[in-house]
């Protein structure tokens, strides 16, 4: 997207895949799914010639996309880019429900206003802008919903055909998204991880590319430009705490790497934020394995939560999210729906922010690790909000209200 | 919203306000509806001093929101802002869309990416921001749905009351994001029009400020921001045609204000874009008035329509969006439902962008406009998408695929 006029080249450092649990080197010129010994593959970057290539200043003359940071993502240059557009997010305090909380340096990133309305498009914009560049002209991966949505609205607007596998009980507008945009969509009566399998045999019988979570490399590529504007709209400073709603958990590995590649860049100083990954409750694999000190999540049984994008049993990165936690000094906790639904509807009150299901989850969780004394009063907390409540619509309905004639007054 | 370190004070050029019917003067500094000869107010600067003040490249270097534009903003400074975020939204080209329709150059300006899922949140932002500063703690409004979930937030953002009649009709999540934000909410077995009335006695009996279309002179200012980014994001060059979807028809006033303000400063130059306004056959009092030849719109019986932000039997603005549309050289059209409905899934099938109703309204617009000749292949035409389709599912539900069992196959 051209912007003020400037339509600089901007290009990729990319050097090379490699897999996060051997190590092992792949090759990123051609489409890969995971290592040989299971591992998710993850993007390497010549940090040293990016580093001489690009200051935070030039950064900052750049368009307002996520696609600023092109050096740090893996599609080759701005030409190869499939775009809807995508808007850097709001960074906004959240200074009423932050003083209820005893938190008043409180902030949410606020994803609802990327395309199709979630973080998904971050990691989709990426995934489709690389698989095209590779010659990827056909794509299949289960979804929660809001990964489908995008992926199938990104695939369209690449000319790439897409196959979803989508849970029954997912958000049936969801349905609707990846449906007219031409997706072959198929639903499924079990959850996001029955879908993955009944993905994964269709596109390999078919010789598609695989697109699910971490078993396609640079979605986790695209998550990570969240720490980037953060850490951009912050001045270049790190907050204290980054709380991240979890689901299959690869925007939270992709803010640790974005956060270990600005070190290294030295873009930023200072102690690298505490990670907190929320779940559900109702479907908490990840928090069961923080707590336990395990180095793996063992699938949920019986998952249900009204944060659906959270309903994920076992996720492919579990090693890699509880890594990331830990590494960081973090901690993972699971709140009850019943606390996410009145924390939604209390940050709209409060400061006019509707969060989504998940974002609220999140909310509710900075509000138990303050009560707990695990965050202090004066800590830059910033809690994302990963998509738009407008998807999740049975959270919020019915709502009571008087019925007035046409010709009535208020009384 | 601090962004990129900087945060620069950036003050109003507001002057005063004038009756846009008899000219008459009034002070802007104590809140006001209309003239006394029942005239909408508009906000006028001191464009001489705005000049002087600030340059196109001083903007570029502004945080990229619709505040960058505060010498043309009412708002007294920075500080006053009410912000929930307004990142610009993109403005994206649909080029398979365009091929089809014989248009290669269209483009859309898609406000999806607002807080609140639409274009709204410019004028409640603005609206909300000016009412705050000149001591406003109470305000009260008819809507069609978007603008109450916006103005809610926004109120419940600045601390400020709220009272919101909607129809019934209106879309059921538009009630909850209302009531959640904290309005006093009622219902009407009616239209806008009957909102309205309601509204306005109600506002008068409490002594509360009525924030209606047009009736509230900053909402406009807020709209306006939609042209000075379309402006800003084509280089400070004017496309040939600006497409807007007609309900109250503030947003076209608002267009048309802000490119007479710019051709004034001097930072655009050549012809003024033809203004179009779509309506959709079931509620076109524009349209109807603009093949008359007449000046006011007479009300619309019977109004419906599948986009009912476009559900407006009449508007106070109707004289200020006919002289619009007039002068400009543009058109008014209405379109049929089932037209827009069509274009509304063929542009996410083929460009990835799924506009709500009242944007596909706009676009079916412009197919009959470049089948007729009226627009020519080589212009470039600018369609508003003025929110997000997810408020409006039914225009997308049900749609059917197969359903798998959990350890069932694609076949």
């Amino acid at each position: 997207m051209s912007f003020n006029g400037k339509d600089e080249a901007v290009y990729s450092g990319l050097s090379h895949l490699e897999c996060s649990r051997c190590a092992t080197r792949h090759d990123a010129w051609v489409p890969q799914n995971l290592c040989s010994c299971g591992g998710p593959l993850l993007a390497r970057y010549d940090l040293d010639a990016v580093r001489a290539a690009v200051t935070p200043a030039d950064i900052a003359r750049r368009p307002p996309t996520m696609w600023r940071y092109g050096e740090l993502l893996p599609v080759s240059s701005r030409h190869a880019v499939v775009t809807l557009g995508e808007p850097m997010t709001p960074l906004l305090p959240l200074p009423s429900l932050g003083r209820d909380m005893g938190l008043p340096r409180l902030l949410v990133k606020d994803e609802a206003a990327l395309p199709t309305g979630s973080f998904k498009a971050r990691g989709a914009a990426v995934g489709v802008s690389r698989a095209a560049e590779l010659g990827v002209t056909a794509i299949g991966m289960p979804t929660n919903g809001n990964a489908g949505a995008s992926w199938s609205a990104y695939a369209a607007r690449a000319g790439m055909r897409s196959l979803v596998v989508m849970p029954v009980d997912a958000p049936q507008i969801c349905r609707a998204e990846c449906a007219l945009a031409g997706a072959e969509l198929y639903l499924v009566d079990g959850l996001i991880s029955d879908a993955g399998r009944i993905a994964r045999s269709a596109v390999r019988r078919r010789g598609w590319f695989e697109a699910a979570t971490m078993r396609e490399p640079y979605r986790v590529e695209g998550k990570k430009t969240m720490a980037l504007e953060i850490v951009e709209q912050l001045g270049w400073r790190l907050p204290d705490v980054i709380v991240y709603p979890t689901g299959g958990g690869v925007g939270l590995v992709g803010i640790a790497k974005a956060l270990a590649e600005l070190a290294v860049l030295g873009w930023v100083s200072g102690p690298s934020p505490r990670l907190v990954a929320v779940q559900s409750s109702g479907c908490a694999p990840i928090v069961r394995a923080f707590a336990a000190g395990a180095a793996e999540a063992a699938p949920w049984e019986g998952a249900h939560t009204v944060a659906f994008g959270l309903t994920v049993p076992s996720t492919i990165g579990d090693r890699l999210v509880l890594d990331a936690v830990r590494r960081s000094g973090g901690t993972a906790l699971a709140v009850d729906d019943s606390a996410t639904v009145a924390e939604q509807a209390r940050c709209l009150r409060r400061d006019g922010v509707l969060p989504c299901p998940e974002g609220a989850a999140a909310l509710a969780a900075v509000r138990v690790l303050r009560a707990e004394g695990w965050l202090d009063a004066q800590e830059q907390v910033v809690v994302l909000n990963t998509g738009s409540a407008l998807k999740y619509q049975h959270t919020l309905l019915p709502v009571e209200a008087p019925l007035l004639a046409a010709d009535e007054e208020i009384t």
